[in-house]
């Protein structure tokens, strides 16, 4: 029986686990928190905007985690030579310099304690003024990059934290032959080969957030990054041609990892992708199938043929053929804060609250609520709106407030905004590439919430499924892995049967009741209007209204 | 040395208050809670909308209040027969049953355990459905009825009790004779005149909640009562043409209630008025000062001179000559919920937060933070609208929250808020009254928060005043006393000698601050257009910039 090993590389830790190809049955998970910073997270007292991670941390995180789901696999007679291949997922953009021997600069004896030197987590958010500055400068010069990811740069992404670097730190920058992608780079590193000229680069990280296309030639223009800053130059001029997607082995398994690990030399790591890419993958995502990854935030994800060219889609932030797999654009959305929301409320808003302090008895209580009778309706920007305004400077905003208002109504009335906010964007997914046959929820919150599910269903008007497995990302690795091998070594000759065979089953089916579904197709309908009114430029409409439905749908709710 | 005593009946208890009519000094006060119902209200716990008092609590209240502060008076050696009047306020709008002799229906053995036969009082909601009836009606045969009440009947109010006892209860309303209002009730009980066709009825209390206006000869039409049910005809009939101000005496002390009181036989006692009108008198209103008594709602007082005409305010709810002093326009307005949003906030939404569970310590956090800097605004509406939109069916709403955004951001946006409503309602004043030359709070919140005092101060771009009284309406009672004595007896001949001798002096002023006033000038700005959005018909206005604009100012004020 051949095994692969999934690794799933997250926020604060990272996950191995280590699945049956034939039968997709998960053996074996272990979880190694990184020793660096707050929470696997190197902070700045001074500027709240700094994410940092050390990259020391993701080899003793491989290591541990890997001889950990070998030794339980041991139990159960899976022995290390019948691990055919390595998947790796991580967070992203994350972009590490590294030096021209391909050494992350923090693990050079000079920067060891520069922060600046260290892997720029997606979340760092020193580089907002460059984000802007990038986002003004390809909309005059490149207005065809912009159409690819939804009209706004972010400070989360690739070139922009570049530039910051390159005007805060130019020490760093200038000892940087390269920036290699937290998901480029592990692969890289268990092949022996993150020499800048060496890595292979993912398609994932580099289409959209690193403005590759390959309508444009690859990685942007020398002259659009020069005309941001000289320096860049340099950069663009150490990236490849041309990059891959996870079907791809990004190398073999070098005889020093192999060792390190615990495995047999020479079995192929896949080319990395992003964690929510391959979550999608372990989720059992098809063409028709929207996959959302809910956690703190929510991503979404759904495929389309690459062999239909498709048109730009407004607002959806990443159009990129192979992203997910290879033969179709994986098309990402997302919600700037979901869980968020929730933990913002219960942690911040009803501190020691004694009877509605967590979120299972907030949960449990909102599940008696009936649909419409608090005659609340939040706009669930409180981090702004990622998908489909592509706005970071929108807010939360809760209406239909009376003196009965309780904790459990605006912790349900919450739930019920991040669910229009799915729903909006399942229709703008659904304008441009038709019905959506299935709905799968992963993620913790997919996981532990039934009731926030139960909503989903009908609040989105769909059967909402959740998957069995709560590791989708590294088992989706684990089937890159799988693929990267190829079906001659016990894996698969594609993404498709390997899915068929390896991705998660349903874990619960949420169907929509008919009766709450007419009454949230009624305050959607006040949702979107409220969403248009203060989400978009220029939108004149009388809302006078709004308040006096809220309590006309209450008051049919309540009777 | 003359002294008065002023009775002020509240919800939950009554106050009597001796005061040195040469002095103003408050010599002792004396409070009473209502033995029946919770909190001295009959509930039901079939129907939330009703709330009805006993009037043998009435009686009880006066005999120990007054004989309290005699007690008291005569250990600063005030003699009983130094008192040379009394005076009375009471809530309302608060009808009573009575038969023909004058006694309360729920004081004869028939009714004694009938809610129905109770005093309504003015917050017993069940007759919405009435009032609804009363404003469509009127509309259409008198809208000149609706032009002076702002445009809609109350279910506060007293006809729409009446009708709705007419319908729920009819032997109660064919037992009673004529319906008196509460604070007519208890100067005619003093005085032994309770009998409907020698009980002196005030203007305050007649005046637009029960449609009295000399324009129109008083009372409402026959016809329009008739038209509403002809059962009305009755109760119209026991109403006298003429009405009286608090400056008339309702008659004097009977023997039987000077013997129960431990007063002099013969001294007058003042015509009843609400009291929120004798806590304007006890304020020290004047022309060009407006008035507020601020708890769990405030309602606002201007007086104007009837010598000038005066238009009608669109969204004043009340403007009758002689309700709150004669030869004046009391001009009434109002915010439907005031402290009780921030009891709301801090007993509803944030229970047992550990540092954050009270007034106290919120305000003194929210003092801490700038303007504006919390990126929020509320509108005020957990209550519905009293002033200027007239509207029960309006909700409150938050905006501009973050997943940053603490209870002490959203308590200082809640004051904040309800800042911004007074500030509405000054400008209505202004446009027809001319600048107020004074503000004075009065009332719970302005005597115990005064970090609420200067967010007044700041978001109104006034200086405000504090009364030094805590019981200014009781203290106006008092006045409104001296005045029906007159000066013969050691009283006053008009309210303006009585004021400028008794009415409370100022607590504390407080200033605006110019900085802040500018920032609140912007954030006011956004509350007219969100008050307008969603207060108005058909008003189409583009918001997309609302939550951007508070975000800039929330940057400016970080700085």
């Amino acid at each position: 029986m051949p095994y692969t090993i999934g690794l799933d590389y997250g926020t604060g830790s990272v996950r191995a686990i280590l699945v049956n190809t034939t039968t997709g049955e998960e053996v074996a998970t272990s979880t190694f928190d990184y020793p660096h910073g707050v929470g696997g997270v190197v902070i700045s007292k001074k500027d709240p905007n700094l994410a940092r991670q050390h990259p020391a941390d993701y080899e003793a995180g491989a290591i541990a985690t890997v001889k950990a789901v070998l030794k339980a696999g041991a139990k159960r007679k899976v022995k290390p030579e019948q691990v055919i291949a390595i998947g790796v997922d991580t967070t992203g953009s994350t972009p590490i310099p590294v030096n021209t021997a391909g050494v992350p600069l923090a693990l050079t004896k000079k920067f060891k304690n520069d922060p600046n030197a260290y892997a720029w987590l997606w979340k760092d958010h020193t580089s907002h003024a460059e984000a802007e500055e990038i986002t003004a400068l390809a909309t005059k010069m490149h207005p065809e990059y912009m159409a690819k990811i939804g009209g706004r740069y972010s400070s989360e992404w690739y070139w922009a934290k570049i530039l910051h670097c390159a005007r805060v730190a130019p020490d760093v920058f200038n000892a940087a032959e390269s920036w290699v992608e937290f998901t480029d780079y592990v692969p890289a590193l268990l092949c022996g080969t993150t020499r800048p000229d060496l890595v292979k680069r993912g398609i994932c990280a580099a289409g959209h957030k690193a403005f590759f296309h390959e309508s444009w030639g690859g990685y942007p223009d020398v002259a659009f990054l020069k005309a941001l800053d000289p320096r860049l130059e340099k950069v663009r001029k150490s990236l490849p041609d041309k990059v891959y997607t996870a079907a791809d082995p990004a190398g073999m398994l070098s005889a020093e990892w192999a060792k390190k690990l615990g495995l047999k030399a020479g079995i192929p790591v896949a080319v990395g992708a992003f964690d929510v890419h391959l979550g999608a993958v372990g989720s059992g995502i098809a063409p028709g199938t929207l996959v959302k990854i809910m956690g703190t935030s929510t991503c979404d994800l759904v495929i389309s043929p690459t062999a239909k060219p498709i048109a730009d889609v407004p607002g959806i932030c990443g159009i990129v053929p192979g992203s997910v797999i290879p033969d179709y654009y994986g098309m990402e959305a997302g919600q700037s804060a979901v869980g968020d929301i929730f933990n913002w409320f219960v942690n911040v808003i009803v501190p020691g609250g004694p009877k509605e302090a967590d979120h299972k008895k907030l949960s449990e209580a909102a599940a008696e609520l009936k649909p419409g009778e608090s005659g609340l309706l939040v706009l669930d920007w409180h981090n702004g709106n990622r998908t489909i305004l592509v706005d970071q400077r929108l807010t939360g905003m809760i209406i239909g407030l009376t003196l009965h208002s309780s904790p459990v109504e605006i912790y349900r009335a919450l739930i019920e905004a991040t669910a229009f906010g799915a729903r909006v964007i399942m229709e703008r997914y659904e304008e441009y590439s038709g019905k959506m046959q299935k709905i799968v929820n992963g993620g913790g919150i997919a996981a532990k919430n039934p009731v926030a599910m139960q909503i989903y269903a009908d609040a989105m008007g769909r059967e909402v499924a959740t998957t069995k497995s709560q590791q989708t990302c590294a088992l989706g690795s684990a089937i890159a892995g799988a693929v990267a091998a190829g079906s001659s070594a016990g894996g698969y000759d594609n993404f498709a049967s390997a899915i068929a065979k390896m991705a998660s089953p349903a874990h619960r089916t949420f169907k929509p009741n008919p009766k709450h579904v007419e009454t949230y197709d009624r305050l959607y309908g006040l949702y979107r209007r409220l969403h248009d009114a203060f989400g978009t430029a220029n939108h004149a409409e009388a809302l006078g209204d709004v308040m006096k439905q809220l309590l006309t749908i209450r008051d049919a709710a309540k009777k």
